[in-house]
């Protein structure tokens, strides 16, 4: 058996970096913690314990105090300092049980079933699923806009002038969907753009897109339910969907949107998630027949719809198109949009446009869910929106975007022709680039990153059989001169990928030349 | 039948707020929606509408224009507009679905089961038991810093300077856990001040503890997966915990913290989510011997365990103890903490401490669920943290809070001597007011309220019987000089509801006197 002061000087390091307070206190909780110093021993008494160490008698006093305060040690006037008994109580501890699946309350104690890993099953399901880029920035992500044009000058002063005269209830938690200047900025702004139907009451405050779908599924959807999403969809609405427990029903695409068969039509879902101005990621319109037997589909069937608009306000070449929600006579539809692809996606500021019945409950949930924060940047948003910037910057960044997106599709016929097509292209802040059957655009992507361009594989965004292959090509964060020279290096990948099976892409595109 | 010229220009205001354009493209849409302008009519020519209305050709012409870009018609040069056939087809609405439950795939279409509502069970649920206050300031809401005191003028040069040099990075998506100074800034702080075992890549920032058990419960717990909860406990960790299908059972606590009875250690669960250094809401602090026990409970039973640090920095007369993670040797602890109640609640800013082995899927969890951001909020905070603002404030804040919680320890005192015992004060923002047994403390708080006092009952934490009566009272963001006042108004209301009953009472608290 050791001494405690021989084993404890031996340990201390006086000249260290660390305390020695804090090497004391670890030291002594470790000797405890592993049995070292059993329960019941009687501690030195803090003067012959700082004597025999040469340390300050002060710092072995705090360390007994702390060792108290923590239970370590049970201190009685007069009598000393004595090791506590902390030890784990074994009875509590019980035997090891087997590992096994999801609790059924029913299963007698340690049923031997499959084990349990770390993960739950929908936790590895929605990392091996995960659809969210590694690298987020430059030639050719898409759906980012270039923040490097956001004003951000003005947006600091407008924020520094609100930061002089805050006042608490800015600062704290305030229940009730969202700071309400915004929701008014924000309602007269919609109703104007988007021909959204909405006092500033029906809007609700969200961190974005997805928070925004969370909160619809949970209030008005319950694990097992159906829903109905686009096939090709955004897999962060899938995530979202999956991870509460949604069943989801693939619903394929045509030029008009969103075609479900007789055989979805004949079982109605509980909610369906849609993105009628700009299909993600392929970018057909919804079609106005679409969109009136959607709705009133909807309406017979009570079918909650979420509408996406998430990026209805890039439209190039003619004005953008009403939303959805605004046809809707059956308050079916639940808005949902963003403010972080117009201004910059770290701002995190969404909103939901909910029937009027539904408001408060939205506004409970959001509370109780997700507590509600950020006035502070509401406000100032509200400011920028009220002075006019929003406008003026999406108008300016819609005409960028525009070139860009010009410049883009001209690299694509230069290189390619007429062989390679491209997809909704009339919005938005990429477009689909269509790959020959036979390619594997996952194989295109990966080995476009190694060449140092980013573009999203189509497959991605499939939930079942893959319909189509392409790859997402955003042009919004490339600037004007990065484009041609990017584009060059996509294009001998997807060359040295499509063109491997030379022979096969030719005959689809013209009639057969002599091999050179 | 009406001509349609003359019925828009009745309708026609030309003199009115609304443009012109507007209201003719509004009528259009309406008459074809309405079926008043039949499929397949012919619209008069633009020249000639205009001519009939006494407007503008060229605003007619961009009426058609839309109404063409949005499908209600069809142009054809030469041979002039037509309305589109847009009518929902009836044949894919199909008839009306008796309303029927959650689905089942199996069940026959129109299956006849109770009918749906607007709101989903559990969104109903979530809603019936909503515990989030509808007034989050002023005496004596509980949880709730004095945000007047926080340094908004040098958070607010901190974050011009940051933003006169902002890069896109800081400005868009980010999958990476956080902005790495801050994770790093956090890692030392909590390794000195909490003793929790972490480098930087153990850490994720979240947008506070609500983001952070969410996650967690949907990476680590499956639905139908049981979990402790400490009875009682916070209502928004219930809250997100059963949003996510996780079945809860409460667990006594007694003077030392969290209390499995042997049913409940025999039936070992998923996850625990427990406040050890300062349970919330009666303020015991988890015994040495309790934490080592269900330490070595969950590595036998590979339990995770929820470590809730909600406000461990504010504690009063003595040292903050060690975390109950920095104990663990077997990586069973998921540290979470917030800087909400430090600086201020709006900054939604929290962060999660996870096993390193988990730590690359908790940051894919984070980006995949929830999409990051606020990256600048994050890159001003740890500039903050940095520049030792966070400990200085904390510091003067605590001796602040100090002097409050005394003056409202003395004004119950005065008002009550040691009728009402006052519990879990050692550290916080609030402490526990008991009230007799013969009190509903809903309806104290509900009483306050009215009276201009809030408060929160202690019955809204308890998941099953309730089994103390009490007020939780706050005093951070109570000013000095409004304590008594405002507590004097409150012992007015406690008196008619807990002395109403005068006489069980004063049996009480002393010999039976003679009645006046």
């Amino acid at each position: 058996m050791v001494i405690l002061s021989d084993w404890l000087a031996a340990q201390l390091d006086k000249a260290g970096v660390e305390p020695v307070y804090r090497q004391l206190l670890r030291l002594m909780q470790q000797a405890i913690l592993t049995g070292h110093l059993a329960p019941g021993t009687r501690l030195p008494s803090s003067r012959t314990l700082a004597a025999d160490l040469g340390i300050a008698r002060n710092t072995v006093v705090h360390v007994y105090d702390q060792l108290s305060a923590e239970g370590y040690v049970l201190s009685t006037t007069g009598s000393g300092t004595y090791v506590a008994d902390t030890r784990p109580d074994s009875a509590a501890v019980g035997p090891r049980t087997a590992l096994h699946a999801p609790e059924d309350a029913d299963a007698p104690a340690h049923a031997t079933t499959c084990p349990r890993g770390d993960m739950s099953m929908r936790g590895q399901r929605l990392i091996d699923e995960a659809g969210v880029s590694a690298k987020q920035w430059g030639a050719f992500m898409p759906g980012v806009p270039d923040v490097a044009e956001f004003p951000a000058r003005t947006w600091s002063r407008l924020q520094s002038r609100l930061w002089k005269s805050v006042g608490h209830d800015l600062l704290t938690y305030a229940p009730g969907g969202g700071y309400r200047p915004l929701r008014r900025a924000l309602s007269d702004y919609l109703r104007v753009a988007r021909s959204v139907r909405c006092s500033p009451e029906q809007i609700i405050i969200t961190t974005g897109i997805h928070q925004s779908i969370d909160l619809a599924v949970r209030l008005l959807a319950d694990h097992g339910d159906r829903a109905w999403v686009e096939e090709p969809c955004y897999w962060g609405a899938r995530s979202v969907l999956q991870a509460s427990g949604i069943q989801l029903a693939p619903i394929p695409v045509d030029a008009e949107g969103l075609n479900p068969g007789d055989a979805d039509l004949r079982h109605p879902p509980r909610m369906a998630l849609v993105t009628p101005s700009h299909q993600y990621p392929l970018g057909m319109v919804m079609s106005l027949a679409r969109r009136r037997t959607l709705l009133e589909y909807a309406r017979q069937h009570k079918m909650w719809i979420i509408e996406d608009d998430y990026d209805s306000e890039f439209r190039y070449g003619s004005r953008p198109l009403a939303s959805l929600q605004g046809l809707d006579e059956s308050d079916r539809v639940i808005y949902v949009g963003s403010l972080g692809k117009l201004l910059f996606p770290g701002l995190r500021i969404g909103y939901m446009v909910v029937p009027e019945r539904l408001a408060a409950t939205f506004r409970t949930g959001v509370a109780e869910l997700y507590r509600e924060g950020q006035l502070m940047q509401q406000a100032v948003l509200a400011e920028f929106i009220l002075d006019g910037y929003l406008t003026s910057h999406v108008r300016r960044m819609r005409t960028l975007y525009g070139e860009r997106r010009q410049l883009l599709i001209d690299a694509v016929t230069r290189h390619f022709g007429d062989a390679l097509p491209v997809m909704g292209d009339e919005a938005g802040l990429h477009f689909v680039l269509g790959l020959p059957e036979h390619c594997d655009d996952r194989e295109v992507t990966a080995a476009a990153y190694e060449a140092g361009v980013i573009v999203r594989p189509l497959a991605s965004y499939y939930l079942g059989k893959q319909q189509r292959k392409g790859l997402l090509t955003g042009y919004a964060c490339v600037p004007h001169e990065n484009i041609e020279p990017a584009f060059a290096t996509l294009a001998r990948v997807i060359e040295a990928h499509a063109f491997g099976k030379r022979t096969a892409l030719l005959s689809a595109t013209q009639a057969p030349a002599s091999m050179s």
